[in-house]
């Protein structure tokens, strides 16, 4: 009767690499891993609605919390029952503290992002950065906003995410081992106002640590000794990881074995196919992106054997789906031919389309892998 | 076993006004009567894909000839099985000629719907009418395309469409009563060879004949003997139809006693909640218009109470659905509150909630419709 499910349960390692198998158990049901977590910024998945988003097998969801907390808000989102609820989404959900949009503002990281979304760009800026937290100027009507460990981690419970990340702070790609050394030290204390802030409120959710300590390998180790000396539940790896697939995957070598290997691995915002192949076999559990979305809006269409680039002229006449033997709703009801002259006619629903493929291709991917490691095939 | 189906199955007529229910036979099925018919331009409606916009009842889609002529032409969609296996719907569909969208272009009738699909707008225009029929500039690469009542009619042969519409020939709004009967002959010339290359094919497709006449009651009076005496399976009401709402019911309050009651009949183009409360006691059959999703994209949805304008202030906090009493999937499952939020951060699940409501009311309303027929309340 007491015995309690511990919160990552690991399967199998394979006999071939790092490369293992478990299942994270929420609150909302389980995530099997390895397994890939489709990004929902605005609490929607972009171009997919609940019906076809609840069908895709998708385990976890990322949303983001600086992205919320300017619109709607978490006591909107708190008052219609959390972001379950206000999404139609019954699985678990992971949100980030919001801090690393925060900061990306000050490095023009986003600002593509926000200009993609067609809206005038204003003025991003971070008023003030104390031992508090981070001031910010809201892009949505110029406000200043104030976010601390515990103002994220009180959104975060508002919003009822399964998983929550603490606040950190995210240092320029260019920098000092002394500042990034300051900054570890402000991100650990800020990591562990959010987890106490986090454990005076016991609920079903888990929280995650935040690894830092960018590309220096003496300031990771001292990162992750932080962790794993506290009562995170899982392990999120951020910060600065290298300037190249290479730089990003001898990093991960390096690192990973630093990390308590009873707890799951989160690699953040990584989700390009060439690096997931490469940093399974390291022990990476879970790769949160926007990378399949994004292509999809593109016209590229994921398949097992490469890439559809649907708006290319070949496919205007070709009466077979992207990939025939795929599952989705698209490749099941839909030809190339179709998908082509909806790229053509700028057609919402090519938009629609061809992101249901991508994440279904990215779910079986997944499900490819798990298969693989239990075979100790990789 | 010779028993055949008639086309059109006026099944009541009611006692209080010339309103009536019917059904329409196809060999894609029944399309119940009164109708609305929503416009798939691009073999697509607008942000709803193939999986909802079956699952919403329609009975009757719309698809417009000029766009599909120009991409991706007849040639591809008859290779890939017609448009119902193109675009995945089993259910009846309607095609136009071709015809209004190119006259439009002269008119500028269009410029509006180019440029709100975020395309250059290119020199649009109409290079050449003569009595084999138009040659207009391609919007898409400028190349000179010339559309006869053949070539209309062979291009809706290969789209496979349930019911076709004959060319006619669309004059301006302002046009001397001569050149009105001038277009008119020229018109049921285009209508009649439309109607023999037709007719030289036989299947299961079946014609509309198109009656003209602007608001010249004679006109109309000699349109109406035209198309009631030759083989036409329906009658769509088209060209200049008065410039206000009430000068439109005055019109079709003349007109559809002079037609064929024991055909269905269409008003092309309009689909407006008022116009169509106003017309269905007329004796429209059905309706085909862009208007319910169009105002799904603009935040303004329909309720049987109104309209909610979603992105107000108001509906920020409002965790009910846009109207409780509805069964579409947006209101199951989805609250005013979060369909603001999408509206606020410019998501694409917006457009496509909205569209599912608006459409699936349409449906709801005309129901409705049917049911106070039969029981004589309209």
């Amino acid at each position: 009767m007491t015995h309690q499910q511990p919160f990552f349960e690991l399967i199998h390692t394979s006999k071939k690499s790092g490369a293992r198998i478990g299942r994270i158990h929420t609150a909302h049901g389980i995530i099997e891993t390895p397994n890939f977590v489709p990004v929902a910024t605005n609490a929607a998945l972009k171009s997919i609605d609940s019906l076809h988003a609840n069908s895709l097998g998708i385990d976890l969801m990322f949303c983001n919390t600086y992205h919320l907390l300017l619109h709607p808000g978490p006591d909107v989102i708190a008052s219609c029952g959390g972001l379950h609820a206000f999404m139609n989404r019954s699985r678990p959900i992971i949100t980030d503290s919001g801090g690393f949009q925060v900061f990306s503002l000050m490095y023009g990281g986003v600002s593509e992002e926000l200009k993609s979304k067609g809206k005038k760009q204003q003025a991003n800026s971070i008023l003030k950065i104390s031992e508090e937290g981070v001031v910010f100027r809201s892009y949505r009507d110029g406000s200043p906003m104030l976010l601390t460990a515990e103002s994220s981690v009180q959104a975060q419970k508002k919003f009822g995410s399964d998983i929550i990340i603490p606040l950190d702070e995210l240092p320029p790609y260019h920098t000092s081992e002394q500042t990034l050394k300051r900054m570890l030290d402000r991100t650990n204390r800020w990591e562990l106002r959010s987890l106490n802030e986090h454990l005076a409120s016991p609920g079903y959710q888990h929280m995650y640590g935040v690894l830092h300590g960018g590309v220096d390998r003496g300031l990771r180790k001292v990162s992750a000794q932080f962790i794993n000396s506290h009562a995170f539940d899982g392990i999120a790896i951020g910060g600065s990881i290298g300037k190249s697939k290479d730089e990003m995957i001898e990093l991960l070598t390096d690192i990973v074995p630093m990390l308590d290997a009873t707890r799951p691995r989160h690699l953040l915002g990584i989700g390009d196919l060439a690096s997931i192949e490469r940093a399974i076999p390291l022990g990476i559990d879970t790769f949160d992106s926007s990378h399949p979305t994004k292509c999809a809006r593109h016209g590229l269409l994921f398949t097992m054997n490469g890439f559809v680039k649907i708006e290319q002229t070949k496919y205007k006449n070709h009466n077979f789906a992207p990939d025939p033997l795929c599952t989705c709703y698209t490749c099941r009801n839909h030809s190339c031919a179709y998908l082509h002259h909806l790229f053509k006619a700028h057609e919402p629903v090519a938009h629609i389309l061809a992101s249901i493929h991508n994440i279904h291709m990215m779910m079986q991917l997944f499900a490819n892998y798990r298969k693989a490691i239990a075979e100790d095939r990789i």
